[in-house]
């Protein structure tokens, strides 16, 4: 058994969202959360970059005495968890291994659909990871931009958003994929809208979820599961910038109650 | 005489469009740019971060033996001009002075719009500044949040980037403004698109001009103009990520030779 916590880090607000999925299937567990909303987006950022903020979280993380971390961000993810695994004697899982056997699992015609971010799209990492397990695939990828701004100006529901992703999933319509991955950790908060443009045929995974069951998986395979009862709620979250904005958004999303964040000096690190 | 060069920075690539009419003006001074596009924006972070982004940018210059410093970006300018004019011993000038100045001069009626990110629209710096210079001036700020990223996604002359600009503009339109500040150095690049929303009877102020020529005057003050005829286009450019599509965009933006692009570890400062 091992007490510690499980380090998560996204470049903002969006790796609550598997943060909660982790909180709701291993309650016993204790989540470090770090957010880098001083540096937030890193869509659109090069691998050397996104390598190098990583790292500075995972040492940050590592400080903090996690048993595993959770890199909840697919641009991270896509950029960053193999040179992470390699630098790091800790065990580090993200989120589009569990996004892609989701897919796989889904897809009756083969043909697969990924919406994420520039950097994720461009990595092929979905691509890799489908076509490894499955040959037979067709991976189709769409770098969405504009998704992260709209859904931070809060447009989830609005007509500017359904024209922007109209013309963003004409060419997986086209393709007749009937499933799509969310590879953006923002994505969930607009899924409504974009499963209204594809039609409920089509199958909208989101890796949240999926990527808690590994994570679970892990922890039972390496007989570090948390056994004891924690007081719930127990969570510690940190920032590198805007503590109260982060605070407001993450009570909505894990509507409960919450430690107060703290913001840290990431570059530091 | 002084024939050291010009600094100027910015978050990205928008601070260039003040760096051209620089150059413009002043055709013998050198220019050393540097563009943060490792942690762009600046628009939605907090002051505290934006002083520390802005010192480490400003130590950079002034190692490059820079002999005065314009801030060619309004939210670094709102919100960390001061204190790098506190800190160190070197002139510093921003944008908003002297986008100020020239809606003073170009409003009739006394109405002025501001448009600009959430941080220089809470900063007040546009309203403090009007205000100190023309009591009867009412100043009304909007923030226009989505767009920088609709600019840089090139939707320049798009219907969203319409809709969006039409719903921003309208409490404006509603309070009779005549002229309206571009506080944002992305924003010339779609003022064809604001002035047919506005109107053509609409002034739209670009600080960029007005900038070039405050900068000429303080070093025609300080004796420090250069009077060499320094090789043209010998410019200097610096970013913190992703040099080659910087370098394209600035090629578009500058329309003229330059040196090939380089990315430093500006955290290091």
């Amino acid at each position: 058994m091992d007490t510690r916590p499980i380090g998560v880090f996204d470049s903002g607000v969006g790796g609550l969202t598997v943060a909660k999925e982790i909180m709701s299937l291993l309650p016993n567990e204790k989540v470090i959360y770090f957010g880098d909303t001083a540096r937030v987006p890193y869509g659109n950022k090069s691998q050397h970059t996104i390598i190098k903020f990583s790292q500075q979280i995972v040492r940050f993380l590592i400080e903090k005495d996690v048993k595993a971390i959770v890199i909840a961000c697919n641009t991270a993810n896509a950029y960053a968890l193999e040179a992470m695994q390699e630098i790091f004697n800790i065990p580090i899982i993200g989120v589009a291994q569990p996004g892609a056997q989701m897919a796989i699992q889904a897809t009756k015609n083969n043909k697969i659909g990924i919406i994420g971010t520039e950097g994720t799209i461009q990595s092929k990492i979905y691509s890799k990871l489908i076509q490894s397990m499955n040959t037979d695939a067709h991976v189709y990828g769409k770098a969405c931009p504009l998704f992260v701004p709209l859904v931070e100006e809060g447009l989830l529901n609005d007509s500017v958003t359904y024209e922007i992703a109209n013309r963003y999933l004409r060419t997986l319509k086209e393709k007749q994929v009937d499933t799509i991955v969310l590879g953006c950790t923002h994505y969930p908060l607009i899924k409504t809208l974009l499963q209204e443009i594809m039609g409920e045929s089509v199958n909208l995974v989101d890796p949240a979820f999926e990527t808690a069951k590994n994570l679970k998986a892990l922890l039972i395979n390496q007989n570090r599961i948390n056994e004891n009862n924690n007081d719930k709620y127990n969570h510690y979250f940190y920032v590198s910038d805007r503590a109260e904005k982060f605070e407001h958004l993450a009570k909505i999303i894990l509507n409960h109650p919450m430690m107060p964040v703290e913001q840290i000096n990431i570059e530091d690190y």
